[in-house]
This record gives C-alpha cells, structure tokens and sequence, in this order.
C-alpha cells in the first residue's frame, strides 16, 4: 500500500549554529554582507554543500534572525538553497509565513549570491522588505549553475511590491568563493542542464 | 546568545496519506489529473491550506510517488506551496535531489494550478522531466493571488530544460475549486502585494 512520510525534516549543520552563535549584531551593511559571504566559503570547507550562504536579519538593529546555506546535496533537496533555508528558519522561529507581519521595522535578506528563479519567488512570498546580493546570477553561471529564467526587470519586480534591493555589494569576494570552487572541483549539482 | 533551530520540520496532515492510500494507479492522464484536483478541493474542506495540490507520478506506470498540498498556513510557512511539498516529499522518498537519476522513465508532476514564479525554478531543479497543469496563473490571479514574475515563455523555459509541458488539463474542473475558495472567502495570503 501507498506509504508517504508524514513530516519532512532537514538537519541544519552544526557548524552552523556554532558560527551564528559569534556573530555581533552590526549596523554596518558591509560586516553583515561579509558574515554571509564567510559562511558560503564555511558551507563549502564544511562539506556541507555548494558555495552559497543567505541570513536574515532585523532591520535598523542588525540582529540576526536566521543564516541558511546551501544543503541541496547534503539533505537531498533540491529546494534547499541558501535563500530558502535562511527564509523557512526564520519562518519557524518567528512563528509567521509572512516576515513582513512581524515586526514594524521589516526584515533584510542577505545573499550571496543573487537569487534564482526559484528563490526570487521565495523572496517575495517570504515578506522580507530588503534584499541584498553580494555575487550575481552571472558570477554563478560562469563556474555552471543554471540560475533559471529569470525576467531581465527582477529587481523591478521585487521593487514592485516593496521590496528594495541592493545589488553588488562585495561582489569580488563573493565571486572568489565561487571560483573557489570551481578550482577545488565542486561538484555543479544542476538536475536539468540546458 | 543567539540559537537557531537544529532543523527544520513540516507535518504531512493525516488526510493526505489515508487519501494517497485508496489512489489506484493510471494510465489515463485525466484520472491522474482528477486526483490531483480532488485533493486541492480537499485540502479547503479538511482545512489544511489553500486550493491547490499537486503530484508525482512514475512515468509509463502512473504510480503515485507524492502528493503536495498548500501548507503555507497550516505549517506558517511561505514556501510550502503544492509543488514544493509534492518535489520534497518524492525526494524524501527516494534520497535524491534529482529526481531524474532515480528512474529511467522519469518522473510528471501534475498540479492543479500553473506553477508561480517559485514553483517554476522549484520544477526546474527537481529532475522531473514533465509537467501537466489544470488551472491557469491567471485563474489564481482572478482570486487574488500573486503568482509573481513569470517569463512569458515559462513553458519553453522549461522544454529547453528538457522538461515537456501539458496545459489546461481539466482546467475547468480545477477553476471550479479556485471559485469555491473565493466564494468560501478563504484567505488570499500574499505576503507582498503588488
């Protein structure tokens, strides 16, 4: 007889918990965006997954909500990207699938690496009010990702519907974890190859 | 200190299971398709979530693999739309991030709605390789749902993938459960209105 699991569980890495547990809240953009990129090289010398890292946090203060890397491999799913792994933590600890309902001051999700088609609509159903990208869609697709069909205008559409977004912020250490690891030979984990 | 969740769980309400247990498998699409509507409909009656379901299926046989049904409410989180928890569940299943590696049939995902801009990159990387929908985005738009910013050509987006699309399967019949949900005033939960 037909059998499925009744929950659906993913482990979150140790490490990870043990590296947002430094981290001081900063209302300096830059420090917050570095912590991020910092954990993307982490995920990667963790062998917990490819070279992507993505938190949440309060705006105005700076406190941390939430750090998500990318577990797609590690978890066995394909939908664990950082995005959305930073997005459902801060969901579940918060207690709301609406981010933008929990507090007056709105919450920033830093990524980084610009987000993929998917993680594009994750973001906007997540209610956070601010997005910022370290790397771009391009920085990825040069070492093999496929980023998806994204619109030309997507920050627009975040835009849109109230989301600011602020691109290329530390760009070139972003993109050097990247190339990190295509150098180390990281495995390119596409399920569909165009 | 800061503490973040050790991992994160999503419940699979009781009704689904004991509803996958009766499915007899098909190879006729509109049976599969039908399945599929039945549970978004059921998914408002049982009061689990929103008007929409979805499926995978092993290709050539029609045996069920998953059934996803809208969550976002019931387990407060905005990514666990149909499609997510349908790709989720199937992975879980069969321990893989791709599930094109796990069969050399391969693997359909019917929905009762065309997949939202998350869904979309959602269906990209989860290895199945056809996709058949009843509903239109614009059906889900009419009640009020922002289905975000899809290319236009989301449908050759992904055939170039590899991934065949079928369109307007038993539309009508999956429309009549999105009206029912208006007409019930079920919540319309965008996080982000445009």
């Amino acid at each position: 007889m037909f059998s499925q699991p009744d929950n659906i569980c993913f482990e979150i890495p140790d490490w990870v918990n043990e590296y947002c547990s430094n981290y001081q809240a900063s209302p300096e953009l830059n420090k917050r965006v570095a912590f991020v990129i910092t954990a993307s090289r982490m995920n990667v010398e963790e062998g917990s997954g490819g070279p992507f890292a993505a938190a949440i946090f309060e705006k105005g203060t700076g406190e941390l909500v939430s750090l998500g890397v990318n577990l797609v491999e590690a978890q066995r799913s394909s939908m664990l990207h950082a995005e959305m792994v930073a997005i459902a933590v801060a969901q579940a600890r918060l207690a709301t699938y609406d981010l933008g309902s929990a507090s007056a001051a709105g919450y920033e999700l830093v990524t980084s690496t610009e987000p993929c088609t998917m993680c594009l609509g994750g973001v906007l159903w997540s209610g956070v009010n601010k997005v910022v990208a370290a790397a771009r869609d391009e920085d990825a697709r040069a070492i093999g990702f496929d980023e998806g069909p994204k619109p030309d205008d997507w920050i627009k559409s975040l835009n849109d519907r109230g989301i600011e977004v602020l691109d290329d912020v530390e760009r070139d250490s972003a993109r050097s974890v990247l190339q990190m690891y295509k150098e180390s030979k990281g495995h390119i984990y596409n399920s569909r190859k165009r």
